[in-house]
């Protein structure tokens, strides 16, 4: 078992991390270390048993586990602080959303030594902070763990028994891969919701027609999607732009073979198309990423 | 009171107009009218009362009003054959989810001095088929009703009447209005939808990743609308082609500016693109189109 955790950033995945470990018994003592003072005001509600740190500079408690769970453009200012007590014994992970970039950033910054093996619960909500925070948000779900060459197995084995007591299913890749794959489930999916909303208002503002009002007929599930925290976001898009821009240029030239087939009358080829993303959704709801009942909107 | 309604395609819209206007009686009597064999078989295990018509060849009955519930690219072939029986006292509609084109179309072969007033209840699913058809389905949705020019105000009102029976807040406006405004609710996100799942499986096969089990960061929810049914979106996309091109060219023309703030780090003008859809959000919740309610994923 694990002795001390340290949780950095307590907002919805941190206090996930909190209330799970905490009620799954995977560590005996839980730090948690939050900068906001509106964030600590709802953290000292939670009733899972915890120990609040005040500073990241008074520290001076050996942690078998640090995990990040801040704005991934946070880390670089935090590793000098945990630079100070972390120890060989000491495995740093984090929850963000990209790696390639991150994961060398922060190995360049850490002391030298230290086991940091990022991790990606792939968990997560339009809405943000501690207050939205739940045990079970980890059950069932993917948790991607990066392994990497010279990797400290023990760590490494350690790390993911942590993650399948918190109810996760570890799967373990490098960077380069996690971040191709993610590109296309999650960064490209985001950013076409946050641009279509965007159209929206444009479009809204260039027709003088008010529309936000009938989107039930497709636009409002989007909308869901495009009110994900920003900070979040814009450090996903820049620390993966190399491959989220690879996956904008595919989906626009995807998008102009539609627009050819509308716009000519291709009905053959048009229905095809509209038929094989059906299968897409059969794969998905076998693989239980998504369950098979319709969705009339949410009343 | 309506005395006569023939409903001619029994589908998921079909079959919630019959179960609706069953139970809230907003007609003495219900006739239907299907081709299909299989769904023929489902309707008859429907227990609110109705008669179901063999051939629309055969009819002798006066019909206040016929509800074409096919997909659009069968009415054409239906006109010629409700020719035959309809009189002036009946109110021809649809529930077709464009207007402009079908409209002429439809007043091209209908009968002359038939009253054809189009309806379009903003309602559905990406499932299909009577099975799933709901007496709820219209019940606190926009219903659009089309007002052209030299509209009989009497019928107007009666047809008005009956969508409001079925639960539907009831909203007019003419054809053009209609399918520019639908073109960015509706149209538009479920074309990218269907080309992100479409961009998924060919970004699949050519990374030679599988992906799709990891669709719970996002793709999951796109690919819901993307199963939605192909032949009723053929014709959506062919029959509002000139404002659905015009959507995809503004939603290009807003993906190549976010595209351009991710490749060179522009932190200000991204951040502030993706705090403003957050306001739409606020907004679609406001006007109750989508509830306040955090969405993990359905489980």
């Amino acid at each position: 078992m694990i002795n001390n955790i340290l949780i950095v950033g307590c907002g919805l995945i941190g206090s996930s991390v909190l209330r799970a470990a905490s009620s799954k018994k995977a560590a005996k003592k839980i730090y948690v270390y939050e900068k906001s003072k509106k964030n600590i005001s709802i953290i000292k509600k939670i009733k899972n048993k915890f120990y609040l740190v005040d500073k990241l500079e008074n520290i001076s408690i050996n942690f078998d586990l640090i995990i990040l769970c801040t704005p991934m453009s946070e880390y670089l200012k935090i590793i000098p602080k945990i630079n100070k007590f972390i120890s060989n014994n000491t495995i740093i992970t984090d929850v963000g959303s990209t790696k390639e970039i991150i994961y060398k950033n922060v190995k360049k910054n850490l002391k030298k030594k230290t086991t940091w093996i990022p991790s990606h619960p792939i968990s997560g909500s339009e809405v943000s902070g501690p207050k939205f925070g739940d045990k079970n948000l980890f059950k069932n779900k993917w948790c991607i763990i990066i392994k990497e060459k010279n990797i400290n197995k023990k760590h490494l084995s350690k790390l993911k028994n942590f993650w399948i007591k918190l109810g996760s299913s570890v799967v373990m890749m490098n960077c380069k891969k996690h971040d191709i794959i993610f590109s296309m489930t999650s960064h490209l999916p985001h950013l076409i919701a946050y641009n279509l909303i965007k159209t929206a208002t444009s479009f809204e503002k260039e027709k003088k027609y008010s529309l936000i009002k009938y989107s039930a007929g497709g636009l409002r599930d989007f909308s869901r999607i495009a009110a994900s925290n920003e900070i979040m976001w814009r450090d996903i898009f820049f620390s993966n732009s190399k491959n989220i821009i690879s996956t904008i240029d595919l989906f626009v030239k995807n998008l102009n073979i539609f627009k050819k087939d509308i716009k000519s009358k291709k009905s053959l080829s048009l229905s095809k198309k509209l038929i094989s993303t059906k299968k897409v959704r059969q794969k998905i709801i076998s693989l239980k990423q998504d369950i098979n009942k319709p969705d009339f909107g949410r009343f």
